[in-house]
């Protein structure tokens, strides 16, 4: 089967990754090839700087940077590459997330990032694939079949509810 | 020449026409078509719906949707098409724009949009053509090219101001 | 006995229902025609469009749209007809649903929608029957007494507080 | 000609006029008969009691409170009838308009008010309009022409921005 | 002996009562007589009114008001009366209590409350009896004290944290 | 004529003069005797605590406390007296004031402040006042005046209105 | 040995303890000395000059201010001394901590204090040790370890996450 | 004369300059030797990472990153060095600043920054000083002088304004 594109998501620790496990999920889904990676803006800036070059030489045609608080991550990867970066903001104890959000969204002109919503890990994952969709016509069709596919599952949860209610 | 992919830009209402025109600039730089559209997902929600198909059909491959305040317009594209949807909320005078950007950034799961800067009207076509450039070789030699320019500008910024202060 | 009006109560997701079944409870407290359905602006639009459509012609007076983080339920709806629509905002975990709120209450200029406070169920209810009041005189009586028992209760609550505190 | 209802709108204080005029030419517009006064929940709480009272017996069907800051009136307001309430917030200096915003919209339970967007003076006078439709037949009419007229606008914008771009 | 003022706490509903209680433990420490009464500016309008009418011809010299969410109560109470008026707002889920916080401080020019910090029950009792001492200066004398004790605490806690560290 | 009370105005820069001269005239107004000095709680403590000293012992009976952004002036007076301290948050380039009003109103428990509205030095100025009234019974009565005369006037404003209105 | 500095930790009440606790072990680990002391901006105003001034004396060199709510320590802290102060913002209940944030971060002209993240204790105490590492060269080398340190767990985990997931 | 320490400002455009130029009037005043750069995190991350080693080596002991919205700049230096590093965050028109202060203040365990207020560019400098002069003893004397004429200018403000009011 071909390719259909490559798509890395970096966390900034450990403890991001239970909450961007789904991403890995929908990648898997769609049939994209995912790689999963802990580099730290601030802790390990020279690991950040020689993975993005790296994997732009290994096809990764997307990158989603995670993180939370001062949640520089996907501003900083924006930074080293032309690729399309997605910025997952990870929610913290401070406004939801807030700090987070605004790290990541209000980049400056020239180094855009794709902010998707704090926690939004599935959202993330499924922004990536739509990008790579522009390239891969296979997921064209995949993605059309999953929008269909939850149509549906709300049109169920509907009729059930309805049922419940003996309507 | 070949086409490098067609951007479209929808805007809510003419008054957001201002701040999104460099967007425009920024695709014409870049040799990227694109087309810029007056449609409210409220007030011609029928329009909106007719528009995305026909956009599809039409060979558009990123959307870009502007709007302010219940800033529903993108997310609304986002719920008639699987193409990657760019979201540029637009500042109010309500908290400078929280309004727009919750609005926009916060999108369920299943129908993310990639949000960018409050006003950031230059990044969100960056950003459709980083998208763009996953699929088109020649935008990624521009996009590479455009990095470099700015890191110019930045260089020569700050040698016209040591020169300035006489260092 | 003849009806006093009929109110949709549409929610994005299954999982709003916990928050919104107080509603369903004052609207039969006040014997008013209640119908909840899960339809989502985002996931199933034209399910959207089609029954706010086929809700007017079956008589349906006033719709209440629900939602939670970029909360375009209500908006859409609204955009779809001329229908008050009562908007009500559900809690997230990012600033208490703050984004929820603003994606409602801010609507642009031709198309709002009454948006009451975040999780206020019974508000939402409260407020539809206010509207069916205006028409439907026996609603009015209803509310009066509604008005009266709560003045009393919050009058027996105060007593039994005295009397605990011995006075 | 026969009425189509009657719409009370009140202001905290003179300073607040000017943004209201815009509701008073909305129901105008729609031929709903209108009044507007100058009434503080804090300065003149007895004329606030009274003047509800009377409103009632005049026939006034919707009443549309309007304040800023620490907003209390349209809450005031609504504890001393059982119709529909209608919350204007007024922009402010602190936030936009936040204060106003919360004061308003977070109303306790059993007492709603329908809170449109700041400053949304013309969408508290179309909310009225649309509740006095519930009722009025001649007003749904009219509501329709308004949506079709708002959706040619709209259009027209868009052509004339599509010639002015020669397109 | 003589009377050293007395203090009427009003909440908006027996929910607050857990929060208000140490406000009554403060004025029992002090010898202030006080009492406390649930009503609601918007449930029971009329008996708030009258309930402020009654208290001055009682004596009563401060009002604490205590509300949450759109917390009107402590500036209705100010409308009806010159005495001076505490806001004490209670913490809600929405952002921690800011809608209380903002319906209560932002009061307009000429009807001030005097605003205590979110859910500070003991400081409303506190700048009570500090108003109190104005007229009482049996109070003053057990301020000087109380201000003193507190003192004490904290070197006292300052002690015992040297003592722990093994200092 | 017989003192009705003295207060003090503290003011942490002279910047913040005339946002609060309508305070002294409030004062005045009221024939409260008053004052307004310039001291800051971070550039001038030595001279904040023998101020606040020596204002007691002069017979100073309510201090009010003027500041923006990081504004101790008002809690660090409080650390020093058993005196009712008002705070009046100044409005800043930040959030319309949000940091002045935080840094002011959550005031820790034991060392309460009055916090007013944002850039309210008319309520601050009269707030004191109410405080003062319950020593000084002459003032009660001139409060009452004074709550009547804004009632006529917005009973006047509202009757100039309507004429405007041709009502 | 020779010192490398003196570090002192000022927290306003007992109930801080637990968060700043790590900040001891940093520097611990760092070996520069460290106390902790309870002092009260407000509640023992006295005893924080008379503290900051022998701090001074006996040789501290950097202060951390630590405080919650309208957290005025590290301020006034920062007015009694030249030293650097350090202020940390402990998390509160109300928007997770953005009043203890703001009162900090937000200082006047002249005198300014060195605000880190809310609840970072630890980043606190790393501060202090960069401050001192300035004068004392062997604490740059520690740092200089330190960060490689941090450097080298990142890269564990990340190595480690590739091998749970099989890479 | 010795030298009294180095520090450098870096801003990330030549826009912030003139909202930073203040910061190289304090360090003069201080005879601090400065050097102000135009770097960004993002349009030349090679140009800052570079920067930062090459600082280092000429002496630069304490670095202040200036920028606004998503505001890497202080982040990423701090991940460069273990010098001490001073965040000053600029003003937006989003929410003040909040955006480029959350950015700054908020950075994870292990890389702190010193934050101080939105715009403070007088205090960037001033806390650079104050951390000099830990290690240079003449620092600490002109900084013993900066405060006495600011203690000065305040009681000179008081004087005067007591003369303009007639006291």
């Amino acid at each position: 089967m071909a390719s259909t594109g490559k798509v890395a998501i970096v966390i900034g620790s450990r403890s991001d990754y239970d909450i961007v496990k789904p991403a890995l999920g929908v990648l898997d889904k769609f049939g994209v090839e995912g790689e999963i990676r802990i580099i730290s803006a601030h802790r390990t800036p020279k690991e950040a700087h020689d993975y993005v070059a790296s994997a732009e030489e290994r096809g990764i045609e997307v990158i989603i940077g995670v993180a939370g608080k001062a949640a520089h991550l996907a501003g900083v990867i924006a930074g080293y590459t032309t690729l399309p970066v997605i910025a997952l903001p990870i929610a913290t104890s401070f406004m939801g997330g807030l700090d987070s959000l605004l790290s990541m969204v209000q980049m400056p002109k020239g180094v855009p990032v794709a902010t998707v919503a704090v926690n939004g890990a599935d959202n993330a994952a499924l922004l990536a694939v739509q990008i790579l969709a522009v390239k891969y016509p296979e997921l064209k069709e995949k993605l059309i079949q999953y929008k269909e596919d939850m149509r549906k599952k709300v049109v169920e949860d509907d009729l059930a509810l309805q049922a419940e209610l003996g309507k």
